[in-house]
This record gives C-alpha cells, structure tokens and sequence, in this order.
C-alpha cells in the first residue's frame, strides 16, 4: 500500500510537554496535518522504567496507525531513549525522536568537544546521548544532568522567578564547572526555561533545542522519502488532539504555548491498544 | 463467605507517598498483616481527573481483592478524595480513607473553626476536606492551598533546605493570613516536611499527620467487625509489596521510611484488572 502524502504526522507525548515540538513543526512545516496524543493519564514517563515506556509507546503507536499517519514524531525525551528502537522495529513508518535530533545540532555545533544534556532522571540515567554523539564524533564528552525540579516548576508557572533561578543554579553549577559549550535541553518543558538557563549558563555556552531541530529534521525526512504534503487538500482545520485523560490542565497549557484555543480535544482509552 | 480476621489488609497509592501509611499501620497495628500496592506505572493522581482515578481504584482494588483481602485502606488522599464513594459501593468489605480519618481529628482540634489544608491540585480542589468538616462541625471554615512542588522537592531529597523552605513560606502564607490553628498534611509526602512546615506555622498550630490517624481508625474499624488479626497465625514475614512499575525508586523510598530492606517488591499488570 502506497502511503498517503497528504496524510497527518502522528506526534506524541507523555503529556503537554510534546506540544512545543507540534508547535515548531506547525511554524516550519506549515503544509502538514498533525495527530496529537498526550498521554495525560500516565504522565510522567520520566520516572518509569524502560519496560513500561515501551510498552505505552507501543500502544500510543497502535493507536496513531489507526489514525494513519504517514510518520511519527517521538516528542518525548524518555520515549525517544527508551523505545525508538523498539517501536522502529515494529512499525512501518518513518519514526523519528527528539533526541537523534538534538545530538546532531551539538555535535556540529560544539567546539571544545564537551556537551552537556539535562533532562528527566530517565532521560539522562539512559545514556542514550552519550552514545548518538559519541556515535557522531567519538572525541565528544557528554556530562549529564538530571533536573526533576523544573518540570513541576514550568508547570506552576514559576517561569522568571528567584527561586527557578536558585534550582537552576544549583542544577547546572556541575555542568559550568565541567566546561560545557553546548547545552541539550534534553525535556520538552525545558525550552521554556530558556531565559534563566541562558542567564545562569552565559551567552557563550550554545543552548540546543531539540524541538526545533526535530521539525527540521521531519522536514528533510519527509522530503527525502516523498512524502511531504502538497498543503493542497487543506479544507479543515490540520490539527487534531487526543489524550488519555481530560484534565483540563492539557488545555490550559495548550491554550498559552500554541496560537489559538485548543478546544476539541478528545478523550481515548489508551489502555485498549 | 465469612471474612477471615487472619487476612491481610490492603494499602494502595499511587505510588511511593502511602508508604508512610503502611508504616504507621505497622507500627501502631503490629498484628496485621498487609498486602500494599503502589501504582508506580501510573504515578501520580494528583493531577489526574474524578474519572481517571476512579477508573485506576476500581482496577487496583479488584487486585486487592483477589488477595482476599479483608480491609482497604485508600492512602492517597487524592483516590481517597475522588473514588472512595465509588469503590464502597463495589466491594463488599470495609473501606477507609485517609482524608476522613484526618478530618475527625481536625475538626476535634481547631478552637478557632479555622482549618486549612494542603495537598495536590486534584485533592485540594475537590473540596472533599470542607465536605467532611463542615459535616463534622458547620460551624468550621476551611482554607485549601494546593502545594505542587512539595512531592518533586522530598522525592529531590531537599528536606532541609533553603530552596524547600522559601516553596513553603510562599505557599503557607495564604493559610498564615488566614489564621488557621489547625493544619492537615492531606499528601502522604508532605509529614517528611513536617520539621520545615512546623517552622513556619509556628508551635501554636496543630499539624495533622492522616498516616497516624488513618492506621488508629483502622484499628477501631477492625475490632468493632470482629475482623482483629490475633497474631497467632504469623510464620512468615506478614507484608507483601506489589508495584505496577518496577522503578529503582520505589525500593529507594521504601528503604528510606520502613525499618528493614523491601526486597520482595512483585511488579503487577494493573490494567488488566
């Protein structure tokens, strides 16, 4: 079966966080449909073992066949560590993840050869990547670390505030002190802590965001396999979310990162794929 | 069928945080055996909706069940909050919940009627607390301030700490304001910070640990249905932990609270319940 170029891209996330990966394939791909699911029942991912990320993963892939999308972006940091190889293996389709895509930007971007990355307990604690850049350029040293605290603190909207500004300090003190020069911001929600990191970091050391390059890199993918859409049949409104549960949060923060209101997002049980 | 007093008594929460729950349980009630489950898989609640927890206490207590179980005890106050209606009318066997066990005593407390409470989003804002007090005592005014950062900073481990501290003055300082003389920990995570909140309440304001109550309520409960274990039957170790994600962290947290290593934890499939 030939697959339909006008067909959506399927994003995923464990939650909200993937929304500012959607958001930047929505600016630099403007001709493309996306398919959004948020994983809101089982959020986080972060602080869950492999076995288990992959196992939702596969049945978030599951449900985005049914919607048949043409690729899937892996919006999710912990599910890009975790299950991208497992899910590439059992499913059809272009599959990309936010982190290949981020170790490609540092790699070429760092110059002393050191990279930090900070990110979920899991994210970090995988490894995984040490292993792209080291892959990419085996002279590259990668210094991880984990930031728990700044997810609950987007999330209370704690954005410019003495006490993020404190935690930063304290989380990335290590990574100044190891000399970073480009810094992987290795969780969707951490883009928007942008400012405080680059305050505390300087404007010497390059900020990576992972976000942004995955749409990039959906972009030269979908092109190189023919797939990218002609914007052609755009009669309706391209973009459709679905969770696994309704709270309302998911639109509270859909509403102030995206353009406009979010309102017909639809519950599904995820349990079921 | 008649419940056997020798059964075990199930304890579930979302996770970790109802380990403190147990333990008081096993302190206080030191012939009871116990059958715990945390949803680590799915952790946590506090942010999920009425329906979603409901949907996860029905699942996990049909578990419980088939350990043939003679007692449940809810410790998570936001499944207490949402769900404990909903599953007394499914299961046929006693049902207690932490966050009546902390209003009684509350309510017996306050002299001035003034009660505040702190907890997740999801439990401060189901106005369950003022339901049970205003029961209790119409006269009593409660005052909800919900707290997300506090469960991120005691799983951080930052209990003693500068940035901990200042998270909790800004938080209570609604509830100073308000006078209250009176003051339930409603999250199972939140006596770790008792030291810190004392600090800024001051000695004058009564703290409420529900663990402690819930496990005294427990011990009423039981003698008033003829359901006392005796003791007489222990061969074995007489706790059992089941998880539905075998993440390090749960063993980690067990250890720091109970008095002897969890090695047994047993990792469960809870949807297919």
């Amino acid at each position: 079966m030939k697959t339909d170029r006008e067909a959506p891209v399927g994003v995923f996330d464990s939650g909200v966080g993937g929304l500012t990966v959607a958001r930047e394939i929505m600016r630099n791909l403007p001709s493309e449909k996306i398919v959004y699911f948020g994983d809101t029942a089982r959020v986080p991912y972060g602080n869950k073992s492999r076995e288990t990320v992959i196992r939702y993963s596969h049945q978030i892939c599951r449900f985005l066949q049914e919607q048949q999308v043409k690729a899937i972006v892996v919006a999710c940091n912990t599910a890009s560590a975790f299950a991208l190889d497992a899910i590439r293996d059992d499913f059809d389709i272009p599959i990309i993840g936010v982190i290949e895509a981020g170790a490609k930007v540092a790699a070429a971007r760092t110059r002393n050869k050191r990279v930090g990355i900070i990110g979920t307990v899991g994210t970090v604690g995988s490894g995984i990547h040490a292993e792209y850049l080291r892959k990419l350029d085996p002279e590259i040293t990668v210094f991880g670390k984990a930031c728990p605290l700044f997810v609950p603190l987007v999330e209370e909207g704690w954005l410019h505030d003495p006490v993020t500004t404190e935690v930063a300090a304290r989380y990335l003190r290590e990574l100044q002190d190891k000399k970073v020069d480009t810094l992987i911001l290795g969780c969707t929600h951490y883009p928007l802590l942008r400012s405080t990191i680059r305050e505390i970091m300087g404007e010497d050391v390059c900020l990576v965001n992972p976000a942004y390059e995955t749409a990039l890199e959906l972009g030269r993918l979908l092109a190189e396999k023919g797939l990218s859409s002609t914007g052609a049949q755009q009669k309706e409104f391209p973009y459709r979310f679905f969770v696994s549960d309704l709270a309302d949060e998911f639109k509270e923060f859909a509403n102030s990162i995206l353009p406009y209101d979010v309102e017909m997002t639809k519950k599904i049980d995820i349990e079921k794929y």
